[in-house]
């Protein structure tokens, strides 16, 4: 039975609907945080493709700045560092304290893996009260690559010295399955709302409507 | 004096803004076409970078079921064809067809470069008029890549016999500009409506507000 599982952060564990007020604040609707996020993906994937690097914390700046010159609203400095600060003080979903409890007391080893900055991370795990949680906080800064080049998977591994396929990817996101399961890890894809699979992408090991829900198929053994 | 222009073709000589009255039929609101379009960069590039490859059109159509699923709307096979169907009867921006003209006039060598497939790239084109204006309409699935990996563009110049330095590409996105820059061509944004750079990401070497914009650019030596 594997034992190690990494956990994705934003999204996965933490809910970013607490920035719904702020995107409807600034365009009149909370929608805009997903053409936000969706944004900022396209920033770190094209940094991934194109060799380069950027800290993530930057890019989720250069993507509200994106989002704003596409829907004609000014945003400013101010702007700027309410979101990043909004960024570092999520709350956790519902779910996630007790399906994490129960993870520990069930002897898996778990760990956290963001393509924010590790102190970033490190921040965001502290307010939401997850840090005692995790055994192992990593982030793709510490070698400057983001999730889901492989390479982020394998430096996981290779801190845990084990093999990949000794690690379960816990995500919301069909692109961290993907990068996962290219890396040889099994997957879980925790159906959040408006977190959907690609029907014609890489498809998970399992699939739970929360991290509870896959934290109770785990402990069952389903992987 | 650079002679060879590079174009991409959706969204920067081709109106995807003709799809609108599609998403707003299916969704009751036309914004989510950029939704779709971002979801579908998302499918793409986490193709590159996990080193796999389906079809553009594939993708396409497994992004508009992932917002459907998103936003809890049905879509089936039928409006999956509607939207495939659509993609290849683009109209072209009003400024295209002139300023392409212009650039014919003044003895530029004019290369059409996709991440749709081949065929289609030719039936778009074909479509909107533009055919004859290209004297290379190449994509990216002769070599199963996508824009913006550097062999895309690296493609085109061997296929012309010259060094990327001696190319341009125009381009309406910022991961095209940031691909192209990062294979050694010199790069010109255009301004489409909702199309905007990434302020901290790479600058082109020029900006238009439109085709025609940077065609009166490029007769008058600006690169």
């Amino acid at each position: 039975m594997l034992k190690h599982i990494i956990f994705d952060v934003n999204e996965t564990l933490l809910d970013l609907a607490a920035l719904d007020a702020f995107f409807a604040g600034l365009f009149g609707d909370s929608r805009l945080r997903t053409e936000w996020f969706l944004t900022l993906q396209e920033c770190w994937m094209t940094n991934t493709i194109t060799g380069q690097y950027q800290a993530f914390g930057d890019l989720a700046q250069g993507a509200l700045r994106m989002v704003a010159a596409r829907h004609q609203v000014e945003v400013g400095d101010d702007q700027c560092q309410t979101l990043a600060a909004g960024i570092k003080s999520l709350p956790a979903h519902k779910d996630v304290h007790q399906a994490l409890q129960l993870l520990n007391d069930n002897e898996f080893v778990l760990i956290a893996l963001s393509n924010g900055a590790l102190e970033a991370l490190q921040q965001q795990l502290e307010f939401a009260g997850l840090t005692d949680c995790f055994e192992h906080i990593m982030a793709g800064s510490e070698i400057s690559q983001f999730k889901p080049a492989v390479a982020t998977y394998q430096m996981v591994a290779q801190r845990l010295g084990i093999a990949t396929d000794q690690m379960i990817m816990v995500a919301a996101h069909a692109w961290d399955i993907a990068g996962a399961a290219k890396a040889g890890c099994r997957t879980a894809f925790v159906e959040r709302p408006g977190k959907v699979l690609n029907p014609i992408g890489t498809q998970p090991d399992l699939i739970g409507k929360d991290v509870q829900d896959v934290a109770i198929k785990l402990c069952a053994g389903k992987l």
